[in-house]
């Protein structure tokens, strides 16, 4: 055997190169025809776990052995993300340029902590996210920074918040000090988990969220915004953030960022934007209002991992502030002191994180790859697939719309003649066609209603894959009102 | 052209295959001959920057234009973590089969928030977890989940003893509350800078961090911790956790984690264990007292991207009660709520991060491909080069040891006539070996003076390696004791 796991270094250099190549092959299969597998996991609970030994294997294995376990044992047990009819959540691609720079950057295993650790790797995302910055049409004031999820982002927009309204906060912490007030944060009803993570974390407390009444269109109210905030002051609290979306999680609303914006002016409360999954589609001519108003913001959170092809992970916070953040968290130790001849961007000042990847290299690869032009392509295909299912959901007598459309999702359901008997309906429809295995949605709760998802994101989908998305949702709602 | 990336859709398969084949090569030459390159990159900044046009191309560019640049441009601002001669901070191994794994996860693109959205995602990361776990010799109490970095795993343990301590704080929060004490948490004064971040964070302040001396070897002096809880108690503090750290970033000293863990016990307060670099040597036989009394502890870091030969990021919190951080932040959203068959595990439920990749497919095929002896064979041969370095500088008259060598770092320096000469002569030293392109080694300060810091973690790294290194130090040394 050419490659013995048992002696020391690396595998075999030419072994390497004969399993990455037959990977190669693999790969490029599976990119061309996910299509074919099941896209939902048809495993049960405890299935991977119990075909899998209970301990670490005393010697090494050929690669091959680990790869046909990987075959047999695990790939029943994905739910593939990267399949075209994958419309659940927030629909994603790992694209075929992103996967080939998430290889490279394995192989370089570069950590991105300081200047000196990764000149290429800090200074291409400082360019990168300017050309993101650019595309969007955000100020120049706006400077950007990688980390892995919006959740980290978001984390990091409060945090700065925090640091701004108690400079103290550092140094002597929140608890134990009598003069400080409660502090306040507001969103809307609509507005993702994460910040209801990062205030916790932050030691805010959860009561220190107040969410903010939509509209018919689940918007944020700005008056009922503007109330809350004077009815707080009188009570003592202290405002210390603002969370605007621009397409929320449940129906991609967009909240009213120009008015929004110019109450936080008015009232110094840091305006946050939460635009992890829509903010990319500014960049597509006519889409440019969705961001109006976000450069009036002090931070911005855009995920190109959701919506503009780049394998999962990388989140972008802009921020207007970005030396409040350094204020909060740079803190270097005598062994992460280094002498540069000129000023240099050490990444590890901007956030918790001290190992950060080389993800850059995958959002230049897909960008460049695909173009200002192709990216804006896509989006909108993706915009013209999602109202083109909307106009089949708007022309049937079986099912309504529940949502406006502005982006790639479009939430419906199947009518039934009470608002309960809708719910059950829409449930048994849900775990109906999700288990044909030819497509995947998610659901989600509008105005209590129990409401489909279909949310469309990965390159390879086609209006093919949308028809037979709505073919399946026709045939077995059909089927279950029969069965009633 | 086959590849036309201004259509919609991804890059035409068959240009992927001819592309990561290509690539491949690359690779596979990189992994063979990373010795080559200058270690350090040797770019000035801005020099990347400046390369690089300020706009993103509006057209799509064909791969191999895009490859050509990160060859011209990139490549020479890489600095060479994957390098049998980088010697600085810890030294780690993007092994083969871990880029091989990384590629893979690429490719499905999977997001392991849910069961449902990764079955196989979620259950290997419970099933190699185990398998480290009893390689380590931890209990079965242990739970271990997997984060991006050790600074996020401690941030959540410190959360964790946080909630423990004042339940009402996911709900309440920090501020404005009279009754609450100040809280306290305990490290050394070598522990790393990610406990000063995570306090911060969590909204402690930096002064609710107490630093315990150290004894003559850089551990924790327990009579100390002692002297601080009861002085702190009888002050009104509340003592919330101790930190105690098995193989320090500086010197990789091992505090006296049995005592420790005593006395936490007895004073009921969290104890988390930093075993992030060298956790993973209690596997190798001999070596199973650097974990003695970790079993006891509340919590404990170890990262297998650090010295268990994965790329970059996988860090392992293992938590004797994973049920109080759920209980911090548990919270599932009705877009997310799965109804399933059986009881299941949720990953975004142990976390802030509601994003996470596949990082168990990269832990899996490193165990796998080397086995448990081939680890404990790469680990010993580590620990080998450290001691013969280590000799070699305990032979010459013209260098002196700082600290024992317990793993696979050693601390050392030039000798010069006073410990300010010694102080300069070193900086210059450092400075002169890393220009010369063929290694790359780090500094630190133990009692107050300049230390030299090689350390070994790299697959590729052989004795020849470190006599190179010896012979570059000496010869430079020398120089700049002549030029004097």
């Amino acid at each position: 055997m050419t490659n013995d796991p048992s002696r020391v270094g690396d595998m075999d250099p030419e072994e390497f190169r004969r399993q990455a190549h037959r990977l190669t092959d693999w790969i490029a299969d599976y990119l061309a025809e996910s299509g074919k597998y099941p896209v939902l996991a048809r495993v049960a609970p405890g299935d991977i776990t119990s075909a899998l030994p209970a301990d670490a294997p005393s010697h090494g294995e050929p690669f091959e052995t680990i790869f046909a376990d990987f075959e047999k044992i695990l790939l029943p047990g994905i739910t593939h993300w990267n399949h075209p009819a994958f419309f659940a959540y927030f629909a994603i691609t790992g694209s075929a340029p992103g996967v080939l720079a998430e290889y490279l950057s394995a192989a370089l295993n570069v950590q991105a902590m300081l200047w000196r650790t990764s000149p290429a790797a800090t200074e291409l995302e400082g360019v990168t996210l300017g050309w993101l910055r650019k595309l969007l049409g955000l100020p120049s004031a706006f400077e950007g920074v990688i980390y892995d999820t919006a959740s980290i982002s978001t984390l990091h927009a409060l945090a700065a918040a925090r640091e701004r309204t108690v400079p103290s906060v550092r140094q002597l912490g929140l608890t134990g000090r009598d003069a400080l007030p409660r502090l306040r944060v507001y969103c809307s009803d609509q507005t993702h988990s994460s910040i209801d993570k990062a205030v916790i974390l932050l030691g805010l407390g959860q009561e220190s969220l107040r969410k903010i009444p939509t509209d018919a269109e689940f918007r944020m109210r700005p008056d009922a915004l503007a109330a809350a905030i004077a009815e707080d002051r009188s009570a003592g609290w202290l405002p210390l953030a603002v969370v605007a979306t621009v397409g929320t999680t449940s129906s991609t609303s967009v909240d009213p960022v120009p008015q929004i914006a110019k109450l936080c002016a008015r009232e110094s409360i840091w305006l946050h934007v939460d635009a992890a999954y829509a903010g990319v589609a500014a960049m597509v001519p006519g889409h440019e209002w969705i961001l109006e108003g976000a450069g009036e913001a002090d931070s911005m959170v855009v995920n190109p991992h959701k919506w503009m092809f780049t394998p999962f992970d990388l989140s972008v916070l802009y921020c207007r502030h970005m030396n409040i953040i350094r204020a909060a968290f740079a803190l270097t130790p005598e062994y992460l002191k280094t002498i540069e001849a000129a000023p240099v961007r050490n990444l590890m000042d901007t956030g918790i994180q001290l190992g950060r990847r080389f993800r850059a290299l995958k959002l230049w690869m897909v960008m460049r790859h695909f173009g200002a032009d192709g990216l804006r392509a896509r989006l909108s295909e993706h915009m013209r697939l999602a109202q083109t299912f909307a106009t089949w959901v708007d022309r049937s007598s079986d099912f309504e719309r529940l949502a406006p459309v502005p982006f790639s999702v479009v939430c419906f359901r199947a009518r039934a003649a009470s608002p309960e008997d809708a719910d059950r309906l829409n449930e048994r429809v849900l775990e109906a066609v999700n288990s044909t295995g030819e497509m995947f949605i998610s659901h989600t709760r509008l105005n209590g209603r129990y409401a489909l998802r279909l949310a469309i994101g990965n390159l390879q989908t086609t209006e093919a894959h949308i028809a037979r998305a709505w073919d399946l949702l026709r045939e077995h709602t059909s089927r279950l009102r029969g069965a009633d």
